[in-house]
């Protein structure tokens, strides 16, 4: 463990912008990210994942120690399209420094922070280099190619692997770009779940002119839409803000204006707190529906429910309380413990041990532009090294 | 007026029929209605209106007398399309008899009524040979190309070319198909009004995991339509049924269920009865929508109506007397006099003078294998005859 000699985490965010790893492509950040690990003294594993119908996605776990704890860090390579380069100031895989920002796909989400803890790991084992018995415990990488894809052949994969390598996490930090606004605002300690579902109503088409003997499913999904919307899912919880319900469409495609409709469809996502699951809700959901059709004498519908996460929550403790004080202590700021926001592999990584997402500003994720404050790089490296210090101090 | 042979509404109907006049198509119809009314002694005059936009439409006029009062028979000879002639079980411009029907497009609507009016008014004409000065007053026939088309260059136009010449019509039969049933079943004195209405309502485009920072226009649309068809619009007055509401369309269009919706739209179409006028209809509708609006913090919305017929009533009176008397003298039965149904061009022609529809069977008007009983014509034909004998008697 001598003579170790830390990456500069801007260096390794730029150099890592420059492999167009667009997922499912590997794109050469994994190899680059290897070689920066060996160096520090990592055991690499590269693993392959494919089923039929997805295409095959390249992971890594990287380890340096054998003993417990093992505190894991995972994040993804893996980044959306850029869309029209020619939208972007600068080209998005050529990872430019404009203004004190270095612009480029992925600088957010989140190549920046997995530069920013591969650099703070080789601090932190740098500080140690005198203590040649190692630190007590051990550091890992899960690193993905697959989260900004079907999340198929990605994290959870590489979970099963490990489980059955007998290989432990015991605590695990995402590096998602958590803050709003400015790095410090939030550290996440869970997530809601989502729910989609798709809702098919038939009535019996016929003449506007002659209504009785037709039977508006249009007016049958207004009624059961009206009542999923009426009342709030919840008031929110300890940890979690009020479930929400959202109609993301609503499609009758009836061209005719004197056509009484005899079918019609919506699709709505529900995200949701730990007052529900996603058996709870769909129970709601079907004795709602049952109400309102029932109310105006019968009318059949089909509800279809995919329920792509529940919600989850490592409540505060040891690891959000490392987090938070490596957080103050960096830039004298206090962070929110959240369960805001879209999902993450956070969502697989909870039933193996307990995590904590904290990374960069998600502002510009995903968009044209996007971009990472350079300062902000070097303060991220700052917290993830004294989170490391604290954890195994 | 002497030697004046009557036409056999049968066969009258047949050689209409086989005229091919699917709008805006003369089709030899109206010619051939020319020729039998100009041997009957009627005076013919043909009118052809177009104007931009729209294809050039033949329309006749034809009358025998020239005091008042004047008795007009107010019908169309064109058709809808036949769809696939495939479909039929004989060709749809053959005019087949099977099992003591005549089969094809237009036998209920309305040539096999038109022939009827002509027979009718032949035997009546033949009746009174033996008074050469007339019978106290004019019959006449205002045949459009035009009524199952757009309705621009039809009925409307003749009307207001004849209001040109100073040329009144005292009463008026429209003869389209009436009974839901059989022949006798049902006079028409009036007629709904339609109004179609397309309402966009307009939020804030947003991911469904932060609805707060989005303004979901489905949901704004599903509140307002809802409060449209909360309530019945009336209970129905003294000769209407209750008006009707019903939503035709909603589109939303948006395929990603992640997505909360920015832009909503819907149509709907209301038969109203006389309680109602469009103007009033709309003011409901605007207050109804700015109240939910207001309700829910605002959002913007568009409504467009159109108002396709005002409701109309030509209440009980002399002419929906002559025709039910003449109908229950012929067929024993008393016909309802109703205001149901679509809409006809007796919206236009109730403007000029009373009027009242009544016709064949229209159980399979506009459908494949369209068709009208054989004996129905000649039925048709003694009713129509009768209640000139009692109009002129
Ligand atoms: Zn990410
Ligand atoms: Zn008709």
């Amino acid at each position: 463990m001598a003579n170790v000699v830390a990456p500069d985490p801007l260096d390794l965010t730029q150099r890592l912008i420059r492999c167009p790893s667009v997922t499912p492509a590997e794109g050469g950040a994994l190899d680059l990210l290897q070689s920066e690990l060996e160096a520090l003294g990592f055991a690499c594993t590269r693993l392959v994942f494919e089923e039929e119908g997805t295409a095959p996605v390249d992971n890594l776990y990287a380890r340096l120690g054998t003993a417990q704890p093992n505190f894991c860090f995972a994040g993804h390579t893996d980044v959306v399209p850029p869309g029209d380069p020619a939208d972007w100031s600068t080209d998005p895989f050529e990872s430019q420094i404009v203004e004190g920002e270095l612009i480029g796909r992925g600088a957010s989400d989140m190549k920046g922070a997995i530069a920013a803890f591969v650099a703070a790991a080789g601090r932190f084992l740098a500080g140690r280099s005198g203590t040649p018995a190692g630190f007590g415990g051990s550091i890992s990488l899960l690193i993905t190619g697959d989260e900004e894809g079907p999340s198929i052949n990605g994290t959870r994969k590489v979970l099963g692997w490990l489980a059955g390598q007998g290989e432990t996490l015991d605590a695990c930090l995402v590096g998602e770009p958590t803050n709003p606004d400015a790095l410090g605002d939030m550290v996440k300690i869970g997530r809601r779940g989502s729910l989609t579902g798709t809702l098919t109503v038939f009535g019996k088409q016929g003449h506007t002119a002659y209504p009785h003997l037709a039977d508006n499913a249009a007016h049958r999904l207004v009624r059961m839409l009206g009542a999923l919307i009426a009342e709030p899912l919840d008031q929110g919880t300890e940890h979690f803000q009020p479930s929400t319900l959202q109609i993301s469409t609503i499609d009758v495609g009836n061209p005719a204006s004197n056509v009484v409709p005899g079918k019609a469809t919506a699709a709505f996502n529900i995200r949701f707190n730990d007052s529900h699951s996603g058996a709870s809700l769909e129970r709601w959901l079907r004795t709602t529906l049952d109400g309102v059709a029932a109310e105006s004498g019968g009318g059949r519908y089909e509800l279809a429910v995919r329920v792509s996460g529940e919600s989850f929550l490592t409540p505060p403790g040891p690891l959000s309380e490392t987090l938070a004080g490596a957080i103050e202590a960096v830039t004298g700021r206090r962070p929110e413990l959240s369960t805001t926001g879209g999902t993450s592999d956070a969502r697989f990584i909870k039933d193996h041990c307990p995590v904590a997402e904290f990374g960069l500003v998600g502002k510009t994720m995903h968009q044209v532009d996007e971009r990472a404050a350079v300062a902000d790089l070097e303060t991220l490296t700052r917290i993830y090294a004294k989170a490391l210090e604290d954890y195994f101090g």
